[in-house]
């Protein structure tokens, strides 16, 4: 099973919603803004074991929510099929001008900006 | 909001298995095989009224679940665009051939692929 920071921030960004208000914070600060546990428990006013808990449950309810529905899988290889997609239209552009080439170069930059917003 | 058969199949698809077995079961049914509620109380071996009451929670928990993390609307506009992309690499395989033919051909089967798997 892939870890580690980005896999977590990921599931946070597709699932984070279904957590409780407290389990969000608590993950965003860990993982996005990257803050130690005693940290976040400064900032939310529990303890360094309660936020640890409480990351801990946050986790097994996004990764099981993966488990079940396995879209952050669909949409990354989703998002890898695009990445040799526009590799192929970067290569085209190059052999590409006038009319063909301003068609190469939309769907190229259609492609990016998808690839972009993750 | 969106609605009709063709929408509760789609949360379905996403996120299906966030439901209970029955409810997912019945909602199959319902939705992807176009059974009437009595047709499914006959096949689940419950009342009408229970299939009814089945169907109602799991649409609440799908349409909830939506609301929440947005991913089949994600999911939506990414296929619009991927689409919109298709449309311009079809027209510019009219204009190419040779090895940029090829590529343009590669590109547009991918995403059709794409578009096909949902």
């Amino acid at each position: 099973m892939p870890e580690g920071r980005w896999y977590m921030s990921m599931l946070l960004d597709f699932y984070g919603d279904l957590l409780t208000e407290r389990q969000r914070n608590c993950c965003d600060l860990h993982y996005n803004e990257d803050l130690s546990l005693s940290e976040i428990a400064e900032q939310c006013g529990i303890s360094r074991q309660g936020v640890w808990d409480t990351i801990r449950h946050a986790e097994d309810t996004l990764r099981e929510t993966e488990e079940k529905t396995g879209l952050l899988q669909r949409f990354s290889e989703t998002e890898e099929k695009l990445a040799k997609v526009l590799q192929d239209l970067e290569q085209l552009r190059t052999m590409t001008d006038g009319e063909a080439g301003e068609l190469t170069e939309r769907a190229a930059s259609e492609i990016r900006m998808l690839l972009q917003r993750g």
